[in-house]
């Protein structure tokens, strides 16, 4: 038994997400479909994030374990033959002791969001940016996130309708910059909350608007009210970028 | 009678390239028609670089003539909303004198080319770079390239089915740099020939693996055949990124 650490880039767009779920198609059914075609073996993949439909993945880390052992190198070619055409690459394969476990292993997980701040709409970054057409400070973005840095109750960052596990996460970076015509909000935690990311950059959108100011914020994260923050912004502009171990 | 200059984005992937023809559909005829709805003129477009199938444009130029005066921030948004569903934006709109001309005036014409080069397949990038697998050595490809720049005979370089104009060009820039698992190529120019960057990409491609040297493309641009040059890069991976005036 050998168990493989997979660091897999997809587009989103065409997926209902990472999990499999009966209503389309999923990043891990691809993935599982592959790995089976390859070697004949039926497995279960297991993700370190499991990102919504629409979300990108730059770095998304999973594992799994097949009966007979291979070169990483022919995991990683014979994959992404397999894959093909569904947009999910493979870019790395590692052979990983059998307490490696893609979810609970991490101690980071890494997110990026795009904003495109510009006038026109998208022609090549259609479904990979939020087009944002108003004008964005970024620097009152980056100083109102700050209040957001460290451990909080997020109850009003996170989705409604799922409540089964602690509101209580600590957010150990969360960084506003403009290059260009764009703006990115890099987001590191041990773990988020769904939807999390996307609903802190919601909320920062109204900051870089003008119409919430830094004390705004602050006031939704002590509310612990999904209603108090801002809304959640849309999945094309979100990519996992890295997991740590 | 009002000239407008527009700055245009666009993904080449769905188009038979800037031009009208009768195979498909052109960013020609969308931008024409949008400004069709939007005006109820009918009018002919020019542009400064007439790209083909599947080349990109970050900043390709057109300029055409309306019968009616519009603000230029009234033409952008007005056109921006008719190309709806077509992946091609208007960046900015300027309202011009009447001898200027998007391809004529021209005084310079940037492409960049960009070549991923890394193992995997490309999920995110599909369409929009030249996947190279094999390593490539940025340094030589760029220290080849500079035999290119300069006053040439470009014949070896320019698509051996187009032999009306003359075959001396100057090159300005060629520039290679290597950004992670990118290769750029960035070519400047007055003109270039048909078929030209792609036609270089694919000489120096051959530098970057090792096959060919500095030597080698010097011989082949001597030669004025060509059959004598490398393969054309695929349009992928190219896009007009700024016309100078």
């Amino acid at each position: 038994m050998t168990r493989f650490k997979l660091t897999l880039e997809y587009d989103g767009g065409p997926f209902v997400g990472w999990q499999r779920q009966d209503n389309g198609p999923s990043v891990q059914q691809a993935l599982e479909e592959a790995i089976a075609a390859f070697s004949g073996e039926t497995v279960t993949t297991f993700a370190a994030g499991r990102t919504d439909a629409g979300v990108h993945a730059l770095g998304q880390v999973a594992h799994f374990d097949m009966a007979r052992d291979f070169a990483t190198d022919t995991v990683r070619d014979a994959l992404n033959y397999h894959l093909k055409p569904a947009p999910v690459a493979v870019l790395r394969v590692d052979s990983v002791p059998a307490e490696f476990h893609a979810r609970f292993s991490a101690i980071a997980r890494v997110y990026r969001y795009r904003i495109a701040n510009r006038r026109a709409r998208l022609a090549l970054d259609r479904g990979r940016a939020w087009l944002v057409q108003g004008p964005l400070d970024a620097a009152a973005m980056q100083a109102a996130a700050q209040v957001l840095v460290g451990h909080h109750d997020f109850t009003s960052f996170r989705a409604s309708l799922y409540q089964s596990a602690s509101p209580l996460k600590t957010l150990d970076l969360l960084e506003v910059t403009r290059i260009g015509e764009e703006i990115h909000v890099t987001a590191r935690a041990r773990s988020f909350l769904h939807h999390q990311v996307r609903n802190i950059v919601g909320t920062l959108k109204l900051v870089g608007d003008g119409k919430w100011t830094r004390d705004d914020v602050a006031a939704a994260l002590a509310a612990r009210d999904r209603g108090k923050a801002g809304p959640t912004a849309p999945a094309e502009g979100l990519y996992l970028t890295e997991v740590w171990y």
